[in-house]
C-alpha cells in the first residue's frame, strides 16, 4: 500500500486533515510516528513558502510524498499580520488568548468596516525532488471587537464571517471543515493526491 | 480547443517553452498577443516565488490556465547570488556580457573548487484561483575563470557542467533542451498539463 507522510506532529491537525482527505488505499504516516526529532525552522514570509519548506525538509529525509500545510490569519489594518507569525504573534510560547488579547488591543479604536480580515492556508503534495501541487484556501472574514463563540482553536473566537453572521469558534466542528480555509485547500489538494495514486495503481 | 496563457513576452523562451512542452489540442497564447501592457514587479525572494506572482498576475487577469517560470544561476560562496538577480546583476538594463564580467570578478582569486553553481528554474501551471503545480529542475556546474563556447545566453558561457565537460555554451540547442533546468523543471510540467487536458476532453 503507499505510503505518505503528514508533516506535522500536532494530534489535531492530523485528524482533521485525515478527515477531509478521506482517503483509500494510502496508509498516512506522521511525523511523530516518524521520532522525526528535528524541529523544521519556519522561516518563510508567506504560508506557502512556510507549507514548502516543511514539504521538503520531511521529503528529503524520507524519500516518501510528503502533505504539509501551513496557515495564519491576515489583518488588512495591520498590513498583513499576524500572517506568518499567527501562532507565536505574542511569543514564542503564546497560548490562543495571548494572541487574541495582543490582536484586540492593537485594533483598539478601529471601526468595524476596517477590520477586514482572512484566514489563509496553504496545503501541499510534494511527491518527488521538486515537484509537488499546491492548493490554497482562503476565507474572508472580520475582527470582532470581542471573543464570541466556543469552538474551534486559535484566532476562530474573534474572527467574523459576514456570510455566515457567525464567528469561526459559532461553527460547528462539522461547518468548519466544510468551509474554512483548510477544508477549502485540502479538497482541491485531495483530488490532486486521487489522481497521484490512481496512476499509481 | 482549450487555452493556455505563457506569462513571458520573451520570443526566444516562448519558443523554447513551446518546444519543450509541445502539447496538442491546446492553443498557447502569450502576454504579446494579449497586449499584456503593465510590467509584473519580480518582488519574490526565490525563483519559485517569481514565477507565482507572473502566473498569478496573469491568472487574475485573463482567468485562463498560465504556464509562468523564472529561472537563474546561483553561486555557493556568494551566498547562492545572483539568484532572483541574474537577469539584473550588473544594473537593471545589464547585457549578459556585463553580468558575466561582474561574476567573474566577484570571484577573482577564488580556486576551482570553491566555485560551485547551480541554474535553477521552477515552472508553474496556474490553472485555478489558488490552485498550482510547480516543476524545479537543477543543474549543478562550476563558475570557469573565463567565457567559453558560443551557444546559449545569459551566464551559459560561464557554466561548466563535470558531467559533460562543456560549459552549457558549448553544449548544441538540441543537447541544452535535454539537460538543462528549464528543460527539468517543464518536462515535469508537461505531465502534469496532459493529464489536466486529458480531464478537460
Amino acid at each position: 500500500m503507499a505510503e505518505i507522510i503528514i508533516a506535522s506532529k500536532n494530534k489535531g491537525k492530523i485528524s482533521e486533515i485525515k478527515k477531509i482527505l478521506s482517503l483509500k488505499e494510502v496508509e498516512l504516516l506522521d511525523l511523530s510516528e516518524l521520532s522525526f526529532s528535528s524541529s523544521i525552522e519556519e522561516s518563510g514570509i508567506t504560508f506557502r513558502e512556510n507549507a514548502l519548506i516543511k514539504a521538503e525538509t520531511v521529503f528529503s529525509l524520507y524519500k516518501i510524498p510528503v502533505i504539509a500545510d501551513d496557515s495564519g490569519l491576515s489583518v488588512w489594518c495591520l498590513g498583513g499580520k499576524p500572517g506568518v507569525f499567527s501562532a507565536r504573534f505574542a511569543g514564542p510560547d503564546a497560548s490562543d488568548e495571548g494572541n487574541n488579547r495582543l490582536l484586540l488591543e492593537k485594533l483598539q479604536g478601529i471601526p468595524d468596516e476596517e477590520r477586514t480580515a482572512w484566514f489563509c492556508c496553504a496545503a501541499i503534495f510534494y511527491h518527488s525532488t521538486g515537484k509537488y501541487f499546491v492548493s490554497e484556501g482562503k476565507v474572508d472574514g472580520e475582527i470582532t471587537q470581542s471573543p464570541v463563540g466556543k469552538n474551534g482553536f486559535g484566532y476562530d473566537p474573534i474572527f467574523f464571517i459576514p456570510e455566515y453572521g457567525k464567528t469561526m469558534a459559532q461553527l460547528s466542528a462539522h461547518e468548519k471543515n466544510r468551509i474554512s480555509h483548510r477544508a477549502l485547500a485540502f479538497r482541491g489538494l485531495k483530488k490532486y493526491i486521487e489522481e497521484y495514486l490512481r496512476k499509481l495503481s
